[in-house]
């Protein structure tokens, strides 16, 4: 019979933990929950910690202290990281995506659920450390990967508008030089959608000469928000020199070819390198 | 050693089956993982059937034929679909929400992660059997919503934005009439977005006329797209006649009290009776 309860209690702990990922549940939790003395739980995760290793699932982590307890968190790193953004290189370099300006379709890409999960998650590995509050993003195309970010990450999503709604209330307006045609554009964020204080990551889709990161760096600037991190899905190799530094890509648009309507995508070196020392 | 086999496969297959709702995996599949014979595999299923729909994590269906396998749904429905909705027309009836012009600062909730994602859940549950091919949303504040409920569908994204972009290539604009002012605005979708003969589900974050879900079924008159179904988070109770008919509501905004700045929002009637039906 204990044996029957274990594996009920692991299965549905696994669904429990992957839907919190990134927050400390307490050992009593799953006590009430199952009616099973915390002796038996501690075993429990130990198991399933060995299982999610073994797996490659995810990490599961004993928080001792009063505010105690196991926290999952689905860290991608290494090679499959690496093999999952080269999944997404092939697809964005698949004919046909090039448009006139030197733009690639990848609104497709960017919308699908499980791609922009795993992409989420990855991003997520680089940032636990950092414990941001909240990720930012600029609409539109981002947004999908800054929601599965925040959600690997246990934290909510803040998102920048073009301009002022009347559903956001009071808001700051800032302008920035947008990346490619030197143009300055506006962005606004609500007055209530952050607080003093608080750290960010900021995630968005694309990155060319860095102008719209770098007008979300100055917008934080006005809320008197730190930043932990910046992160896109794809920059490009030209121009070299970005408006702003220290921005990690997953993925590097090295160049396109025109006679062919496709890009030349690869994954960045830093997941290059990473995939080589998990392998070493 | 069978046991502790079992104990490990059921958490790790609870795991995938998590990451990819409503798509068939193959008996076989797991076979490979695992190493396992198909007749183990079958009693593993059959136990997590049943572990599933007694803690309520979702269903479990068993899909016989070529394309046979198991099938994972996130199903929320009934008391547990109506607690959560519930709970966000808590978080949406705090004081100090309504905004000049009768508008509720929504944006907060809808952009947290664990939140969407129960929201997405509970519109998926409604949709199953109508087989949608792709969730469609109009930009901005909607797109997490729809983006969890494609997940939980298993299917991709599609975003509808104000204008024309320069990377989503070739498009086409429609005006329609926006809710409240009776203004003409634009809508634009990527010509390569969707496909003729496709069915879509259209979700969206607010509707008080409906000026915005009908100018969505247009747009996908001229796709030759059929619409499955329309499920907003929240709508209106006032106006009572809508621009277009069937939209389902998890919420419904009854009024709103500006002197104390907080308004009355309840799960809409469907939810109710759902809910009676389970307790009956």
């Amino acid at each position: 019979m204990d044996r029957i309860r274990r594996t009920e209690r692991l299965a549905v702990m696994t669904k429990i933990l992957m839907d919190s990922p990134n927050r400390i549940l307490t050992l009593g939790s799953f006590c009430e929950k199952f009616g099973s003395a915390k002796s038996s739980l501690s075993e429990d995760i130990d198991i399933l910690r060995t299982i999610f290793a073994q797996y490659d699932l995810g990490t599961l982590e004993t928080v001792t202290g009063a505010a105690g307890g196991v926290r999952y968190r689905p860290m991608i790193t290494g090679e499959a990281a690496y093999n999952s953004v080269s999944e997404v290189a092939r697809l964005l370099s698949q004919p046909g995506r090039i448009l006139p300006g030197g733009f690639i379709y990848m609104a497709d890409i960017l919308a699908m659920p499980d791609v922009v999960e795993k992409m989420g998650n990855i991003i997520a590995s680089q940032y636990y450390r950092q414990e941001p509050d909240f990720v930012l993003t600029m609409e539109t195309k981002g947004i999908p990967i800054a929601l599965m970010t925040a959600k690997a990450l246990g934290i909510p999503t803040v998102i920048v508008r073009r301009d002022s709604k009347v559903y956001e209330g009071p808001a700051v307006n800032i302008n920035y030089i947008s990346g490619t045609g030197n143009r300055i554009e506006t962005m606004s964020l609500s007055r209530r959608a952050v607080k003093e204080g608080q750290r960010t990551l900021i995630v968005d889709d694309f990155m060319r000469a860095g102008g719209t990161p770098r007008g979300m760096v100055d917008m934080m600037k006005e809320f008197s928000v730190s930043v932990a991190g910046i992160c896109v899905l794809m920059s490009t190799a030209e121009p070299a020199k970005k408006r702003i530094d220290g921005v990690k890509s997953l993925l590097m648009l090295e160049s396109i070819d025109d006679s062919t309507g496709s890009a030349n995508i690869r994954p960045s070196n830093w997941l290059q390198s990473m995939r080589k020392a998990t392998n070493s």
